[in-house]
């Protein structure tokens, strides 16, 4: 079967995918028809790593997928040839303690796709667990399949932001997992989320959405902003989504008393805290690691229609132009959210 | 000034009121412009008494209200004279323990409009405490400003369910109090809520509300409905809005392990509970009593338009007509979810 | 190698085990030291049953075990032969969505010793994953890590109840069950823990332990001592450990405002529960099942000294009078907490 | 009435304290008999600031109070004249938001004993809201009743860290703070609390309570240290209490994964953080702000003896000679935890 290989920094290459593929009793195989690429991907191709992450050697890419079922193991029960599912790309030792305890995304041997040297899935077909496979229903595409991904680290941010119904949030920074930290947040109990950003044509996505609030805090004080919409009470819950470093020295200011911080964005560099100011309000600061346990209730938001991810998939490329995709995206795209790779 | 009294069982009056009224410090006076009216309005006109709740001498009737700040205590900064409100009607000892830990609505001491011997707000103005009056924003009417009230069970509730977001929720009984629990459940994080009835004419008012699941329990098998919209798991949440003993034997089918089972109906005797049934589960039940702080959450919901309770809202009398009012909710109405007075 | 067999309805044997073992990669083999009787195989031994688990053919009774690690799995790396441990006795799908969210006691495919038809741990050496096998100290006896299963209903019983510290709880029941709720709840972070129960010899075990304040309720007004204690409050949490029907008219009198009821013992029938009484004071009902997550943090208690489980090991018989050792406590035993079998 | 006064940076007097007390209804008057001399009294005394708070006028030192009710307010009713009590020394508005959630230590205009310009209870007698009085039971002395105060940060930290029973946690920092720290998470739930110094004189306090480990850090490496005390897995909570910026550069690796890091030092600067370790291990920082809601916990665990802060009480000096005290205090005193001040 073909896959997308980075065999080297800068270099892709579609190839016949070789490695052995065992179906394991409780796994299922199942043919890819959509990927998304991630900036992780791409920083990948263009930097050949991602921190401790290496790439030593060919590596196929992509973890933002979806598909169809076509085999089933033998103790799987649940599923049937012919579904159709996305998948969480991050496979933990289900018997490690972190697993027990229902944070399996802790699992430090967790293995995820296309994180050096595991292989991801922009390739024909992958070999994945049941239990790490979803069901999406009908009137749900795989296009919007692929971006559960990406909306899981939302997801995750809104789920341990432990909102009560009718907050009041604001997202840090408006780029893909900004949108979606803002989204799940909104669908997930806020009444109101404020998003700030400096680009305009990054805020203007966030323009089409009821009930985000986009900030430009190039043109607008963002202590103001948030105090006249939380009639000077702060924001319930501030979500940081830009990696900046810039974010930390003001956000408690941002925040209601009891507030909490949700990190999602992760700067290069230890940031500056000021304690003194965090304990005036009992600000919780709240660190969050890809995602865990949200999956379904991502893919039961976008069926509701209560998160719509359909409309921030921009160009969709053919699997024969994934390199040319990839390129695109490189260069900065034309600006949407998300690009993918078609498989059907 | 007018008030409605009750004088006694079913014997309304617009007379004058004459009792004191002192504006402490931290009050404000409040002219009246909206008031709805409660089923519990309803059954002490009717029959005199709720539990040990009796009608022994004129009580003025009313608790759901919204108006206009005529007066302001001389340590209140944060009103002004002609901002538009409304009022959350208990009031409880402020330095009670209860009150202390964040739940004054437990406070035994807590008086409530409308609950005898305390007079409602049926009347021209009142004099509330500013920390229990919220500022409506321009666009929201003084109407939706008195389903404040009411909607405040239902966010009670949510907030008790300490939703995650994209939960799967069922509520039973489409009443007043289901319809504001559903609704809240939804705006406060469900991707999609169950309400479950035995009458038609209830459920087609859920219907207008996208994200609403109707379930006539006399044609559909609940338990079934429930695992078809769960894919087998239960819902996350069970609320339970009827007040019917017949619930109760089965409620714990329709939740999902580890779910919660949160009461706002009030049956009038002791229900049987399966305890080994429970256990099996670990299903959490949690019990709510009115409201405490979640007023300042509803109003925003609906501010937002997360939440619309306008389209709840039927008849309006006004205030000169508030007997014939009384009479026409007594009867049963017309099948709308609230009727209203007016004093605008 | 030998087992002692439940053959039937009061029909023991000692004989030989010949079940296939297979060592998985993750799993230890482990010879049998030391096994408690725990009420429930005297259950089965005297009635053939445990509401739907029927014994219905020979079945190994035991589930309160500890011993030595004979055989360690090809994967596993933080056990080596000769590691003292005890295990915990019921074994989910690890894969199963209860598994994942970290509730892996609600798997409904969950197996456990000694309950039909899987064989239970009284027997000369078990295959059991690693996952649920703990290390004991030195310090620790076999004896008391055979107590670690009981005390574990108890520790996820105080891990349910999320005492703060310094609450004042009360158990009722001064059973088995009842006394790990109050050791738990104790060294779990109450101040004082109540224990009530009929009979003052169980009474008399209770008042071995400081800062258990043990109550006859033949004898004394229960919500009086329990106002008493608490300045009128009520206990922040009451735990049901007696599995008894009269609980239930009167538990929310024992309660605090915002408390909660956290149930261990399992009535027979349903019960009749007074909801409304429960709404005044939002008390919330906590129903678990066995245990999860508890293991390692009750091994902690015992090994740093803040639980004695020693003190409650009575008789300890050899395993080859082990069916002496089960009539013994089928016939009452002499009033200790628990009867032990000795494979040393 | 005798006060002592602080005049101005480091220049102390005794002299009659002449302002206006009004018994409000809801107060009590108490005859002060024991207080305690805070590090913050002892920088008013030689620094005349802390932070923005800064003395101006004269003002009365001392915060950490015992005493005896003289008179009653007169809506007061669970108090009398005689009963032994101690204070709680911050009063919010008890109309304030942040009161009304249950977090009045939020209140930003909460007032407090000896924070200028507020005058402290180094006098013959205080009015105080009943509310935040708390009775004392016979066998607890004035000194222990004053040692409430301290103990009631740790008790804040313990209590915000939400422990399960069995946690194993680690204290940076074996001052007065760190002490009290590691006590409430001992009593709060904890099998073991580690707790880490430079100095050993300081550690050496910590050798005489059963379940700390204290650990010198410039003779052992912590890290190896907590690894071997909880298996390799972390510490469950780390609590922070030395306020030096030297622990954050490292405190992640203490911690367990989904551990908590809670702060109750206050470093004078930012500290440097580095946010992906902790997204790493999804560690959760919780800052916490003086106490809320713990006194009477804190009192429920210093009576029934779980808690030991009598052996902590070191000099004891009577009021006439309470200058000197504080000379003694600001000179280093003679290591002990606290040194009080007698008006009996």
């Amino acid at each position: 079967m073909k896959a997308l290989y980075l065999e080297s920094i800068g270099n892709l290459s579609i190839r016949d995918f070789q490695e052995e593929m065992v179906l394991g009793d409780a796994d299922l195989e199942i043919e890819i028809k959509r990927v998304g690429i991630c900036a992780s991907d791409v920083h990948y191709y263009t930097h050949g790593r991602i921190g401790q992450f290496i790439v030593e050697k060919p590596m196929v890419l992509g973890h933002e997928a979806a598909g169809i079922v076509k085999r089933v193991g033998s103790s799987v029960t649940d599923f049937k040839v012919g579904d159709r599912v996305c998948m969480e790309p991050g496979i933990p030792d289900f018997k490690s303690k972190t697993a027990l305890i229902g944070k399996y995304n802790l699992d430090p041997t967790l293995t995820f796709w296309a994180t050096p040297p595991i292989h991801g899935c922009m390739r024909e077909t992958v070999i994945h667990p049941s239990c790490l496979t979803f069901k999406l229903p009908d009137h749900v595409s795989f296009g919007e399949g692929a971006m559960i991904e990406p909306l899981s680290i939302g997801m995750q941010v809104a789920t341990m932001a432990n909102f009560k119904p009718g907050d009041i949030a604001l997202v840090m920074g408006c780029g893909t997992i900004g949108l979606m930290c803002a989204l799940s947040a909104l669908a997930g109990g806020c009444a109101k989320v404020m998003i700030a950003d400096l680009v305009e044509t990054k805020l203007d996505i966030a323009r089409r959405f009821d009930g985000l609030v986009p900030v430009n805090i190039t043109k607008e004080n963002l202590e103001d902003v948030v105090m006249q919409h939380t009639g000077g009470w702060g924001a319930d819950v501030v979500m940081e989504a830009s990696g900046s470093a810039k974010v930390y020295p003001d956000f408690v200011k941002y925040c209601a008393p009891a507030g909490k911080f949700v990190i999602a964005g992760i700067p290069s560099d230890p940031v500056p805290i000021d304690i003194a100011q965090m304990l005036t309000k009992e600000v919780n600061l709240v660190a969050i690691n890809r995602y865990c346990n949200v999956y379904d209730r991502a893919v039961n938001l976008v069926a509701s229609g209560k998160i719509d991810v359909a409309s921030m998939i921009g160009k969709v490329y053919d699997f024969d132009d994934s390199i040319e995709a990839y390129e695109y995206v490189a260069k900065g795209g034309s600006g949407e959210v998300k690009v993918q790779i078609s498989l059907e």
